[in-house]
């Protein structure tokens, strides 16, 4: 299933959605009127879904695969005519790996690679969903684009181990987890480090979306091209399959006596190819897309 | 005022608490019967609260300084005999200040001391409430606690400056911003520094509250003492007056391109004090009391 967050243009109330018969779906109220009953709070929006686990996601695939395009055509939309939102609007966290391709390593020049996960909290507040545009900070002149593969944790989990891990990921989704190179640097570097949180959670600043593809429509998320274009020219071409920590290894790390919950972002890194390494910062009027495998393309404009 | 999110002993179902006749007046049930009707959703906890911005406030004030003792006697509860959350249950986000007193860059051994703030993120779900446990987790053998001042933010804002920084607060609480030493190195410290997430951010780790005191009733945030006992040996003793920035400008910081939301915890560093610099960790068994003048005590107990 391919769920989301949307609402109609005429409208700026996010709703739970899925893909179906190549549009979306309105789920509360196909559901109120074919079933002439009350949907479950569960289907108000993505986040309240993955609230019930796996009854939700279960009654949510009974109902809709016994539908026909016909009874419910008045609740779909076109791909092209809505509103995307995050598809977790409102996450109780979101981690992000820093480094975890070789090649970004070494355009950012590190003289090491990491031999552990290195994830930092990036505020939720700063997400922002497809097509919604990526706006340029007064404070920063060095806006970064990165390309990644984001998990989406599906049930309430900690300290739990690499081989288990997959049993707590929902699904995945892209992250451009936008940068502000000249935000991170601060005089206290060499004691502290960057400065994670004006370096990357500056508002109206990380695409997400455009929706969670569940785990059972990928079998495999290391073997996935991902692309990141800035207006139609190649800037990341890489695979999931290089990732320095693999998903499973990143989810035993990252839960290490800190509970995860349904809903929570993993980003996992972005290969090479960013203005860091190129000198090619975003700049008002380019438009940035991310596109990764069985999942889609993640497209926002920059605007000043 | 003294705003705060508690339940009875025999319930756990936080809701709104201020304190009056010293004691804790269920808020909404004392509404409910003095008015013979429904409260506003403004009154379900403190985080709802925060949301109604001044207009809140003043209901709840012109509510409360007309009540007898007697008229709301069922609706008291002795301070000793409910259950405390933090303040705020869910914060959009949670800051903190690394060093922000001179006397701690010293016992941290630092070489320079900051000429700007440097704040990290911490994640909402490690905050515990007043005589909450610590719950001493697998992975850390030196936990630490550092006695805060912290302040709650009380309307939207973005890019404040200094000047204006305290129209965005609602109040002072305390907050004990419970350290992980052994957990914040990584082998990638010089090139991304700290593991701020696990260094800061374990479960049932960080104690706040126990309640906000709104801002007309501390004149002056930068001139009250703060104490830390460790079963009751004094290990901290500071006075706000001493922070290497003041609130104002650490709100001006934080705000530079983030905006800042109500009930947003902003906590203003430690003293000099901590095990970092003595060594002496907290164990099992231990009570940790941070004491700040014209708030109160915050108290928590140490388990394993």
């Amino acid at each position: 299933m391919r769920l989301l967050n949307f609402s109609p243009r005429n409208s700026h109330s996010p709703r739970l959605g899925i893909v179906i018969f190549n549009k979306i779906l309105d789920v509360s109220e196909a559901y109120r009127n074919v079933r002439e009953a009350e949907p479950p709070s569960w289907f108000l929006n993505v986040d309240e879904l993955v609230k019930g686990g796996e009854d939700s996601l279960e009654l949510l695939k009974k109902f809709t695969v016994s539908l026909s395009e016909d009874e419910v055509s008045e609740f779909l939309y076109d791909l092209n005519d809505v509103i995307y939102y995050p598809p977790i609007l409102r996450p109780t966290k979101v981690l992000n790996m820093s480094v975890n391709y070789v090649t970004h390593g070494k355009e950012a020049r590190l003289e090491e690679l990491p031999k552990e996960p290195f994830l930092f909290v990036k505020l939720s507040t700063c997400l922002i969903g497809h097509k919604q545009p990526i706006i340029i900070p007064k404070s920063s002149k060095e806006i970064d684009y990165e390309g990644e593969l984001a998990v989406i944790i599906g049930k309430k989990c900690k300290n739990v181990s690499a081989s288990k891990a997959y049993d707590c990921v929902l699904g995945y989704t892209i992250f451009n987890d936008v940068s502000y190179r000249d935000r991170r640097l601060h005089q206290m570097m060499r004691e502290f480090g960057i400065n994670w949180l004006h370096g990357k959670s500056l508002d109206n600043g990380s695409p997400v979306g455009p929706w969670i593809v569940t785990k059972d429509e990928i079998k495999d998320p290391h073997n996935l091209s991902l692309l990141t274009f800035v207006n139609d020219e190649i800037r990341q071409n890489d695979n999931t399959k290089n990732m320095i920590f693999k998903i499973p290894e990143i989810i035993e790390y990252a839960s290490t006596d800190i509970t995860l919950y349904p809903g929570d972002i993993i980003s996992t890194g972005t290969p090479a190819g960013v203005g860091l390494g190129t000198g090619k910062y975003l700049k008002a009027g380019d438009v940035v897309r991310v596109r990764i495998e069985k999942i889609g393309d993640l497209q926002n404009n920059v605007v000043s």
